[in-house]
């Protein structure tokens, strides 16, 4: 739906966008806009701010023994080691399932033949924060060695379901992305 | 601890802030900043964005009846109506717990006795994009009717554990937010 029809649809609660004016572009990392937005009562805000971020995927596979394939590596946004799904930035022309079957071989040297899409979420309500891609792998294994050029160090482990809850309680995971990923992979394969 | 004390523990994975410098600055709502970072095996980074935004507060709940004080709102980040966890930016000088105390009340008129911490977490791995601080409010009862002066239009529901994995499952639930809130809570509560 386009902007049009979205408003033409729910014209009672939509917040109409009167203008929108970057004010920091930094090419392929982030940008920066400022929005004048007319709200359904009449009230315009004018400085409404809008954060554009590459948009990303992230990835919960399962191995054949019913493990998840993960990474333990420094995040510099946490300044810390912690364990992460693997994820990255979906590239220009690149569809997201792409960017997520590179990304899990990449990183992991996994494949896949039986991928399913978990969703598209904002990272941020208000400011937006680009958007995070969620895939689910099914019966992953390791058919090369991980090429990743990230900058991080990066160790592979495998965990199980029960161990994946447990890092998350003991404040091993910390990702948002991969806390979300791993709690929604519960939910939808369990069939909570 | 401070930087000097977290890479004295971790000299071999850290990385090393040389230089911030601030490009963007708007007062009480973002700032970005951009990092010359010296990564462990000697490589030097010029130019690594960090976004600072205030840090906020979600809250979940149970009342006696187990079930969850949730919000029906319009979210300019996803451009349409969704449900949403009580939460807000903490103001200055408040504790993460009084911010989570006090939207709790104006934006739901739900008070409680018993609050627990599920955590703080960053938002993005890389960028940082603020800090989201997760509560749990036991034993919600309503004493005052909303108060808050938020810019959406809200109608407060309740919903029991399993319609809030419904919603997620629907897509009626979309913020990250929320989401992790939510699954937290249930792998803590029910001690998955």
């Amino acid at each position: 739906m386009d902007k049009d029809e979205i408003m033409s649809k729910n014209p009672d609660v939509l917040w109409e966008v009167i203008e929108t004016k970057d004010i920091l572009v930094v090419e392929n990392r982030l940008s920066i806009s400022v929005q004048r937005i007319k709200l359904p009562d009449g009230r315009i805000i004018d400085d409404y701010y809008q954060i554009y971020l590459p948009e990303c995927v992230v990835v919960v596979s399962r191995n054949e023994e019913g493990r998840t394939v993960m990474l333990e590596q420094y995040q510099h946004g946490f300044g810390r080691v912690s364990v992460v799904l693997p994820a990255g930035v979906i590239e220009k022309g690149e569809s997201p399932l792409h960017a997520a079957q590179r990304e899990l071989l990449e990183e992991t040297g996994y494949s896949s033949e039986e991928w399913y899409s978990f969703g598209t979420f904002p990272l941020h309500n208000n400011y937006g924060c680009g958007k995070v891609n969620f895939f689910f792998a099914a019966n992953v294994r390791q058919i090369a060695k991980p090429t990743s050029k990230d900058l991080e160090e990066t160790k592979i482990i495998l965990m199980d379901e029960q161990e994946t809850i447990n890092a998350i309680k003991k404040g091993d995971i910390i990702a948002i992305g991969s806390i979300t990923a791993l709690l929604l992979s519960k939910i939808i394969l369990n069939k909570a």
